[in-house]
């Protein structure tokens, strides 16, 4: 089969590897139907993952169909449709059962973290994928799903949602401030009204993002380039601070507007990925009552998620702005990589 | 009356004061029966905080009679034996509604602090009290409950309870690491044991707080001087760290031993007051799962510690190990500002 | 003034009665600039609430101005224009402060129910109204909200959301049924969207409730006459039943049907004012992990949900259906009575 | 191998069977060390339990070692000594997914429910069993636990804790009634001091039940036979009733009293398995914002509870009364089914 292999940072090739096959009775085999690029993926790219050795095929997230299954496979058969979580949940373990898959303690020689794909085995940018624990790591794909629906329960919907709005705990009537509006802080701000929030404010410094909160659900947006920002926000609060402040972005300076952005009693919820450690001002918040939250997805809810999608409460359409073949699968990574220059989102690779 | 008076950083006198007077419709006038030092009154007395002005009394914990009530109190009457919060919660402010008199926008020009007494009003190191909110801050002692017991759930035992144990949210069967077995330390670690947990990990660097520790209620306790202070915790888990990682200190070695110890999906929960920013190494943790709590005490739980005090259910009988007239107050504070010193733990200082 | 008094079982009259004057330092008074009528206003009309003396002004829910604040009161001021809430909490007592202001055990002789005006005290069918606890039960009304918004934040709303959604535990993705589609069932179904159920299915049967439950958010309706109507209503699960079927009618057969419904580990949440004992098939239901919950609104969330009233994240206009002057009370009660006739949900009486 | 098999009504015999052997992938089979007999063994022997059909072995609850284990089974090994569950859960369906595995719709055939030992598959009172979903449920027995601590961990501790203690959301300082001193009922008193509660009042006829309570830690103990036992328990609260009352027995009238006893905004726990509907006067109730839950475990705490019969936190020696061969099964039954003649609580079976 085909499959886009990691060659060492910066570099990655579309080409012939061997077949994945059944590996453990647990496993089922999927024809690949659709995949996409996430940030991490682009990390790896740069070699900023080291764990990820030269020949590992990359990408954690997809849809596809089945075409084998392992022995202990009883609820899952060739030819279903599925969607395949970024996280592999073995379901048997303490942390499976506490719910906590992202930490899943599995026996395929893992370090404890329940994202293996694209990173400890081969991923989902391939024509075909081995997917471990099948049963507690896909989901039959609803009867009329789309494909640029379905590839976005696989992770960003998830992220969103869980790492941002749940840990976050938004409730009924909260201001809800969301600093970064890319894929995830999209994610982030369209999932926060499942909690009933009275503002969704989103804070970005590039106008074209701003202008797309709105449209997946921001009731308010704020650039941040204006040097008055943090007023702007509080203006929409009774002038203590939002009650939740979701991070994603990934950097110190974001990390440190959404810690100041929240109430006493309040929450910030970080779900970017960072690469530097950040300071904290304890010696200021010690006595705010604040809470930060921070995590890989557990993908708990991708379930729940994806009858939300399939009933439209959800409305996801507007999250992949580009498509592709999977032959062309460079172009994909290009247009991702200069997101900002193509005002894309998410980018759909499929089977053609 | 006699009153101890903060005269500028580094000196305080017991001296003759104006007897306090009825301001609000809501206030009562408390004769004290005793009081106690905190490590927050030392930190005024050194002068790091700025807001409290020379003449103001130190003090924000303590038990008393009333000997005046304002025109608005029905609850209360003159003669009744109560214990002061250290949180003046007016009751109507949003906050305070909320859960939150911590952060009580009370009508009293406070900047939106519960907790004023000794701070931004005169304190209950004195033979009087003005207690503002008087309904929402005092409860009524019950009968046969000591001195020594009562002035505990002013603030350390909630501090303990609220801040420590349950926003870290201790669950049955947890592992919990207390960092720090001073009076507040030793507070979540009696505490803890309300939500049962399999076992609570003491670590200090002074033996004979340990030996108090698991008096106390630590199951085990680990001296943090050793080289492998972290091992020797980890070996009470199943490897991956503690469930609940207090901190009770309120020094960036201390919150970075908290974190340290704690495994996915865990909860660090700060208690101690910090004087410097900390180093968060979200580079690290943002994978991790883990949520970070601090704040000031709310005392919403001042009523029901009270109940588990009177019923022996929480032992507390350790806790003072000192007593003083008010007339030894300069004596009180030696000592309680030489603890180690002195095995000092709680001072009581009381009418006589 | 005129108030509208109750004189014995089936007879009231809109008459004169003495004006109401500031009883402790904790009241206002409020001229009433909008009241309304609920279901329990005709109980006690009826004459089935004994505890209603012949005299008493009837009604518990308006919004008015402050005319006369007692010495206590700091927060509120004369021409302050407020919301009412059909609760009196003093803020005070333990339930008060455990978030249960409906069993306000407060000091104006009542047993232990917060909700008192109409009740135990004069209530707000009247020109004036004294208020007692004030600053606990009365909201200021946010500029530009509409007297048919800031009426149904007094209790109907808060009672759907708290006692029907919260109480029933709504989660995003849950398929919610409400059974009965009567003003409080409505606000049930509109109010549940504050969680993100996946599906809202409103069961009644009267085809005229049911449209009018579409336009309120319902997803779905059931008409209960059909043999088939639990058939239907599984039919938009996974079959096993609903996640929270939510009682709002207050008779055995529709407590019945919501029990039916539910799904193992669901929630039923009993909303209606029952006037007869049920049978409970615990022998059948012990083993299917149901909840069921009834109570009174505490109103805790009645400031939250002005919020989003006054965002319009909650489109309340179609509550009203008919508006009265005080004049015709009489008339507004004869439309209410026979709801269904003029097709009325809550009729507006106001001041002109 | 040798079997207790269900004959039909009234008629039971410890015989020869097949032995088990590994039907599905994640099988393991088990030999029994020990086992138990539960009140549900008594009622499906009785015929009370039509779907259990001659010819079944019975029981649900044991320790036993592995033997033998399908090819998906990885964590597990012959050798492992093993507690087993009385709930199988397959891990992978909705409702385990969801913390529901008393609700297990399996792949086995099953009506949807997760107790299926000695009830729709051979169960544990054997010399043999087959363990479907192994992984899932079975836990490894700690070095060093006895037969009789392991024992409990099958259903009873997990039922009173879960369906009890948990369902009854019982809170630091509450007061906690539990009606019935049965084996469940016991298990609920012990384990509500997980939660830290001010006082657990056991209330039953029997006056040597009762003093057992008082070993298993009610610190309160109420004669139901007294005319005012009532008064006798609310003397105990406030006056306004218990937070939490937990049925234990399985009664109307039983079930009745936890009603009267709850203060507005406490919960009912029904633990009891009931044979008949009960009346719930729910005109009277509607209004006291009280809960009533009820279920089947789920054993999610099962690993939980595992660690605090381990460390001793939960001494549980008291349970197990009477010890016999697998060959004295008969006489095990004869004791049991007369327990209070027996003064019995839970008897041991095992393999000698």
């Amino acid at each position: 089969m085909k499959a886009l292999v990691y060659e060492g940072p910066g570099r990655r090739s579309w080409k012939d590897v061997p077949d994945p096959v059944i590996q453990q009775p647990t496993d089922v085999l999927v024809r690949m139907i659709a995949t996409t690029i996430c940030g991490t993926d682009l990390h790896i790219l740069h070699g900023d993952v080291p764990e990820v050795a030269p020949g590992r095929v990359l990408g954690h997230e997809g849809i596809g169909e089945i075409t084998s299954v392992g022995t202990a496979v009883t609820e899952l058969a060739v030819g279903d449709r599925v969607i395949l979580s970024c996280v592999s949940a073995c379901g048997r373990c303490a942390n499976c059962r506490s719910g906590l898959p992202s930490h899943c303690s599995n026996p395929e020689g893992m370090p404890g973290i329940g994202w293996i794909f694209g990173y400890m085995i081969d991923g989902t940018q391939a024509e075909q994928v081995r997917v471990p624990f099948a049963e507690n790591s896909v989901y039959k794909l609803p009867a009329g799903m789309t494909e640029a629906e379905g590839i976005l329960l696989s992770d960003i919907l998830p992220t969103g949602f869980e790492i941002g709005v749940q840990y976050g705990r938004v409730h009924p009537g909260d201001v809800v401030a969301v600093v970064g509006s890319g894929p995830v802080g999209l994610a982030a701000v369209m999932t926060a009204r499942l909690y009933g929030p009275s503002k969704i404010v989103a804070v970005d410094l590039d106008p074209a993002r701003l202008a797309r909160a709105r449209e997946f659900g921001a009731t308010a947006t704020v650039d941040s380039r204006d040097p008055d920002w943090k007023a702007q926000v509080l203006a929409l609060t009774d002038g203590a601070g939002v009650d939740v402040a979701i991070e994603a972005v990934g950097l110190p300076v974001t990390f440190a507007m959404a810690v100041e952005l929240v109430r006493p009693g309040g929450r910030v919820a970080n779900v970017g990925v960072h690469g530097k450690p950040v300071e904290l001002a304890l010696n200021e918040l010690w006595i705010r009552n604040i809470t930060i939250s921070m995590g890989l997805v557990n993908t708990n809810t991708l379930g729940m998620l994806m009858k939300l999608v399939a009933t439209h409460v959800l409305p996801v359409d507007g999250f992949v702005t580009h498509t592709f073949d999977f032959d062309q699968v460079a172009e994909a990574y290009d247009v991702f990589e200069h997101a900002a220059e193509h005002d894309a989102l998410k980018v759909l690779i499929h089977r053609t």
